[in-house]
């Protein structure tokens, strides 16, 4: 089992339009889970937009951080055939809880690979909260979406920071840039950022992309948006 | 001396450009500073975009709370007559390094306090991070941006917790929701939120808006989204 995190410490770069739509494609290939576990829960907008929110409230990524509920109990099939951990904004307490219980982000990782999945796809918040510290440390790949913006740079630094410190610790964790939401003219210009390692494929600003992210549908298939994606997937699966 | 912070655990809400064109309007009729403690640092590429990246990084929001500076040599003068305190990506760190120091805050505010402005209006990150509590411990008044959405009343609910607690501490805090880049129609619906006591002025969604806080530029004063935002102004101050 493969488990790749999206990860930025900026916010508004596209993480969670890539989780939805990265996921869409690499579950033409994969049996796939994704799992959000970020408070501010855009992906389970996505995926659960019709579940009830008390529904979500009685099963989510915190209750399997926490240990109140087996992981695998909180994992909803969503209508596109590809299930899914929720979170709530009840999430921003965990750290608060989890911070000094070192085991649990270990019990996280163990609980994640006993799951009966090909791979993990997780979306996080855009903080150096325990939720993004938690998800580094499970990984095996991280993207992270590179916007054209002068603090790109900076930002992934801080977040290679986090990964060496994991690197340190024994695990092998891969960090990739994804350039993301930019227009085609500013994706050449990313090439250049030889500081950072990206991967070949662009996703690039699209209406379609907007629309499908706020309307929770899938994208065509001949769409434009639709074949980066599916390039993404073919990259990092 | 008067200190608004706006806060709101959902992300993209419109926290930094109603930061960033109240104070503005503040501006009209206060001496104010504006003060970033969000280390995704919009309203400091708002206010200071053309200020060397080297230069935000030797004096920002992050010397001021750990002590390393003195606050007030943390502040810059900005196009807009207004002064500001930036932030810069390494703020994510500070939480880690201030958790359990918990005079941290208190120096914050005494330190606010000592400035020469007659209101400080700090903009903070969507999540439960160091920096969020430290403006809401230091806050005369809270403005939440309020959209219309399923999580809406949810997300202001964690937050009000957020502030009983200091209450409980013997801190007077006021706690109000912004309806925020709605559409007339769902800022109508939003009055019928009871949960929620909210601003008379609700911020409309719309396109000067949009295109003031991506260019950095002030709002023509006929326009529509001034004149709420100069309606807001007369609100809270």
């Amino acid at each position: 089992m493969k488990i790749i995190t999206i990860a930025s410490l900026k916010g508004g770069v596209g993480k969670t339009t890539i989780a939805a739509f990265l996921g869409q494609a690499i579950r033409k290939r994969k049996k796939i889970l994704v799992c959000d576990i970020d408070p501010n829960n855009n992906l389970t907008d996505f995926f659960l937009r019709d579940v009830d929110i008390k529904e979500l409230q009685s099963r989510n990524i915190y209750h399997g951080l926490t240990g109140r509920k087996e992981l695998s109990d909180c994992i909803f099939k969503t209508g596109f055939d590809i299930d899914c951990v929720p979170a709530t904004p009840e999430l921003a307490m965990v750290g608060s809880e989890l911070m000094n219980d070192f085991g649990s982000v270990i019990r996280f990782e163990s609980d994640l690979k006993s799951l009966k999945y090909d791979l993990i796809l997780i979306d996080t918040p855009p903080s150096l909260t325990y939720e993004l510290q938690a998800s580094i440390y499970v990984s095996d790949l991280i993207l992270c979406p590179i916007s054209y913006n002068r603090w790109t740079v900076h930002g992934y630094q801080l977040l290679e920071n986090q990964v060496l410190k994991q690197k340190k610790a024994g695990k092998k964790i891969k960090l990739l840039g994804v350039p993301s939401m930019v227009t085609a003219k500013k994706s050449e210009a990313l090439s250049d950022v030889d500081e950072i390692p990206l991967t070949k494929t662009h996703i690039l600003k699209s209406e379609a992309l907007e629309n499908a992210i706020i309307l929770g549908t899938a994208l065509k298939e001949s769409s434009n948006a639709w074949i980066q994606f599916d390039s993404l997937a073919k990259e990092v699966i």
